[in-house]
C-alpha cells in the first residue's frame, strides 16, 4: 500500500513554524499498521499548488492524507482544491454544519458566515465529526484516472482530509485516519508495541546496552526516540497471535528493563511526573518545591498529571532573592556569602520548605539558565539541585548544556528522576 | 522565481527524525531575498521516487534544493539519482577527492572506497567544496525539456544539492545556497514580513476584521495562523524597494493594529510573557503569583524570559488547600465556606499574595482544569483569575473548554492577558 502525505500552509514554507504533525501520522502508522509513508509534500496556501500536488498523489498513491487548510479563513483552500481536484461541486454538510452550530451556541460565540463555509465539502465526501474544532474532517475517493497507476486498493485511491491544528490533527489521524488505513491493510499479523522511557542515558548507550537483545530476538523490532531529556526504546512485536505477540513482547521488555536498570523510568503512557507522583501516593508522601532557575516548571509538569493533590502539595518558584529569603526563609547573608547559585542556597532551600509545609518531600533548584550569568566556576548551565527527605539534605551539582529552555528542562527532569531513585531505593 | 526544495531519507517518513532543515533555508531564504519555497517534497531513499520526485521538481520550478543522500553508505542514492533525471554519467571530480583525501589524512582515518564515492558528480556538475564534511556540494542546471514549463531563469532549473547533516547543510546553504539565489535574483522587488499576535479572538474574527483592510492593500498578503490560546495574522508586503516596502508594511501593521485594537499583544518575536515583563519593567514595578489550576504555569512562562527577574518577584503553585491556607493566609473558614474554585478563593489569593511579597501587581488562578472535579455551578473549564493592583482586586470567572491541558493553557495565557491589558491601561 502505497501512502503519500500533502500538508498545506504557507506557514510551513516560510519558517514561521515546523510541520509536526507528520511525524505523529508516521509514528502512529508504523506503529499500528507496520507501513510507512512513501511521500511528504508541502504546498503553500495556492490553489494551482495544492489542486497539482494533489492530482499527483492521487495517481500515485493507494492512500494520501491531506492536512490544513480546513479553517474558516479566506486562505483556507483546501475543500475546494479538493473538490476541483475531483471534478465535482461542494455541497454543504447538514450534520457538519449542525456540529458547526452546537459547538458555537455550547460557547456562546456568534456563528459567521465564515464559520457556515466549513461546513462546505466535495460532493461525495464522507464527513467525520471534529470533537476537537469546528472543521470536520472528511474522506473522499478518487477514481483511478487516465494518468493514475495506482497500486489496488479497488483501483483507486482514498484521500483524507484533516485539520492541521496539531490537537485536532492528532485526535482524527489517532482515532479514525490510522484504524482506517490498518483496516484497509486487513494482514492477519498482529504487532503490539512497548514504549520503555529512559532518562540520564546517552542514546548512543542505550542503543549499545540493549544491542544483543536485538539479536537475540529477531521477531522485535527495536526503535530509538530521542526526546530530551527522555530517550526512549520502542520495541514492536509481530506474532501470528495475540497471545503469542503479547508472550513475546512482555519477555523482551522485561529483559531490556533488566538491562537498563535504574536509568528506565517508565512504560507506554506512563510519565517521569506521573511515576513520581504514584510513589508518593503509594507511600501517602507529599512533596513541596522551592524552584529558581527552573521557575515552576517542576510544580507545571507535577500538575499536569490529573490527581496531583494527592501527593503534591505546592511549590515555590523564588525566582528573585528577596523571595528565597522570605518565603523560605533562606538567610540574606548566605546568599551574601554563597551567592544565590550555589550548594548552600540549593540546600537551605530544599530544607526549609520542608520545613515550613510539613511534607516528607521536597526539592529545590537554582542554577543559571542563560543566556546570561554565571561565572568561571558556575558557568552558564551550572545548576544546584536539592533533595530533602526523611533521611536529610543533599545537593547534586550539575553542568546542562545547550539553551535556557534546554537547561531548565535537564533541570527539572534530573530533579524529579533524583526523587524518584530515592523513592525507589537507588542510590544515585 | 519558483523555489522548491527535495529533501531525501527514509528516516523523515518513519517518524524518527524531523526535517529541521528546511525551516533553516525558508527562514534564511525570507530575510535575504524576500522569496518563499512554493513547495517541499521529503521522499525515502528509493531511486524511483528520487528521479521522479527530481524531474518533476526541475518542470515546474527555477530553482531547487535537494538536501540528503550524499553519505558514503549503499542508502545514499542522491548523486546517481541526480545524474539519472539529467541523463548524464557519474563522473570523478578530482577537487572532490582531493579534499576528501585530506580530510581523512588529518583525522589519521583510513579512507574506504566508500567515501572515495562521495567524489562522484553528475557530468556538468559545478563543485563547492564543504569545510564541515566530506560529501561535496554540487550544483546542476537541468535544460528546460519538452515536459517543463520553467518561469524563466535562462530557460532551465538551477539545481543545489547540499548534505542533510544539518551542520553541513547549514554551513553550505548559508553561505553557497542563499547567496547564489539572492544574486540569481537581481530584481528590484523587496519582500518584508510582520506577524500580529493576538488572544481571546476567535480566528474567524479575526479575519473578519482585517478583511476590508485586505481588499484595500493587495500588494500585502493577508495570512491567518492559530496557536492556541494564540491567533496570529501574517502580513506579507511587496515593493519595489526596501524603503517603499517597509513603509507599506508600516502602514498596513499599524491599521490592522487599529482594527484589532487591544486583542493585540504583539509583534514578530514578541510573546505575551515577555511583553508583560516589559511593560512591568518600563514602570519598574514587580508581579507575584498564587497559582493553583495552573500550578506553576504562568511562573514557567514568565521565567522562560531571560531577564524575567527585573520584575517577576515569585510565585506559589499552592496547589493543596492547606498550601493556600499556610503560604496564602487564604482563611480556612473562607475555603470551608465558598470552595478553594471560588471567586472569594481567587480574590483572597490575589490580595494577599501581593501584600505578603510588597509587590505592585498579583495574579491568582483556581478552577477545575478536570478531567475530574467540579460540580453545577462550576463545571470543570471553570477557572476564576484574580488581579491585584494599587486600585484594588478584581476577580473574573471564565469557562474554558477542552482537556485538562488546553484549560491550563488557556487560564494562564487569560491571567497573563488581563494583567497586560490592565498595565496598557485597558478595561478588560
Amino acid at each position: 500500500m502505497r501512502i503519500e502525505t500533502i500538508c498545506t500552509g504557507d506557514e510551513l514554507l516560510t519558517g514561521l513554524t515546523s510541520d509536526t504533525n507528520s511525524r505523529f501520522f508516521q509514528e502512529a502508522l508504523l506503529d499500528r499498521t507496520g507501513l510507512t509513508v512513501r511521500r511528504g509534500v508541502v504546498v503553500g496556501d495556492d490553489r494551482a499548488d495544492i489542486i497539482e500536488a494533489l492530482q499527483q498523489a492521487v495517481s500515485r498513491a493507494d492512500v494520501v492524507l491531506v492536512s490544513g487548510g480546513l479553517g474558516p479563513t479566506s486562505d483556507d483552500l483546501t475543500a475546494e482544491c479538493a473538490a476541483a481536484a475531483a471534478g465535482v461541486p461542494l455541497v454543504q454538510s447538514d450534520t457538519a454544519l449542525r456540529h458547526i452550530e452546537e459547538r458555537f451556541k455550547a460557547r456562546g460565540i456568534v456563528l459567521s458566515e465564515n464559520n457556515r463555509r466549513q461546513a462546505q465539502v466535495p460532493q461525495g465526501a464522507e464527513v467525520v465529526l471534529n470533537q476537537e474544532g469546528s472543521a470536520p474532517m472528511f474522506i473522499q475517493r478518487f477514481p483511478a484516472g487516465a494518468l493514475s497507476t495506482p497500486l489496488g486498493m479497488n483501483g483507486g485511491c482514498l484521500v483524507f482530509f484533516v485539520p492541521g491544528v496539531p490537537r485536532e490533527y492528532r485526535h482524527l489521524v489517532g482515532l479514525h485516519v490510522v484504524p482506517r488505513i490498518a483496516a484497509l491493510k486487513g494482514s492477519p499479523e498482529v504487532r503490539k508495541l512497548a514504549l520503555l522511557k529512559t532518562t540520564g542515558l546517552p542514546e548512543s548507550h542505550l542503543d549499545e546496552r540493549v544491542a544483543p537483545l536485538a539479536v537475540k530476538y529477531p521477531k522485535v523490532l527495536f526503535g530509538f526516540r530521542t526526546h530530551p531529556p527522555e530517550n526512549h526504546l520502542k520495541l514492536l512485536a509481530t506474532g501470528a497471535t495475540e497471545a503469542e505477540t503479547s508472550a513475546l513482547l512482555e519477555q523482551v521488555v522485561n529483559e531490556a528493563r533488566a538491562v537498563l536498570g535504574p536509568t528506565c523510568f517508565g512504560r507506554d503512557a506512563e510519565t517521569l511526573p506521573g511515576v513520581v507522583l504514584a510513589r508518593l501516593e503509594a507511600r501517602k508522601e507529599f512533596l513541596a518545591l522551592a524552584e529558581s532557575c527552573t521557575g515552576g516548571m517542576i510544580a507545571e509538569q507535577l500538575t499536569a498529571s490529573p490527581g496531583a493533590s494527592k501527593s503534591f502539595y505546592g511549590g515555590a518558584a523564588t525566582y528573585l532573592d528577596e523571595a528565597k529569603t522570605q518565603w523560605l526563609g533562606v538567610p540574606e547573608g548566605l546568599i551574601a556569602q554563597f551567592g544565590a547559585v550555589s550548594s548552600e542556597c540549593a540546600e537551605a532551600m530544599a530544607k526549609n520548605v520542608r520545613e515550613h509545609t510539613g511534607v516528607q518531600w521536597s526539592l529545590s533548584t537554582t542554577g543559571w539558565a542563560g543566556p546570561s550569568g554565571g561565572d568561571a566556576e558556575n558557568p552558564v548551565g551550572t545548576v544546584y539541585i536539592g533533595i530533602a527527605g526523611p533521611d536529610g539534605v543533599k545537593v547534586v551539582k550539575h553542568r546542562f548544556h545547550g539553551d535556557r529552555e534546554r537547561v531548565r528542562s535537564f533541570a527539572s527532569t534530573t530533579a524529579l528522576d533524583l526523587l524518584r531513585k530515592r523513592l525507589e531505593g537507588e542510590s544515585s
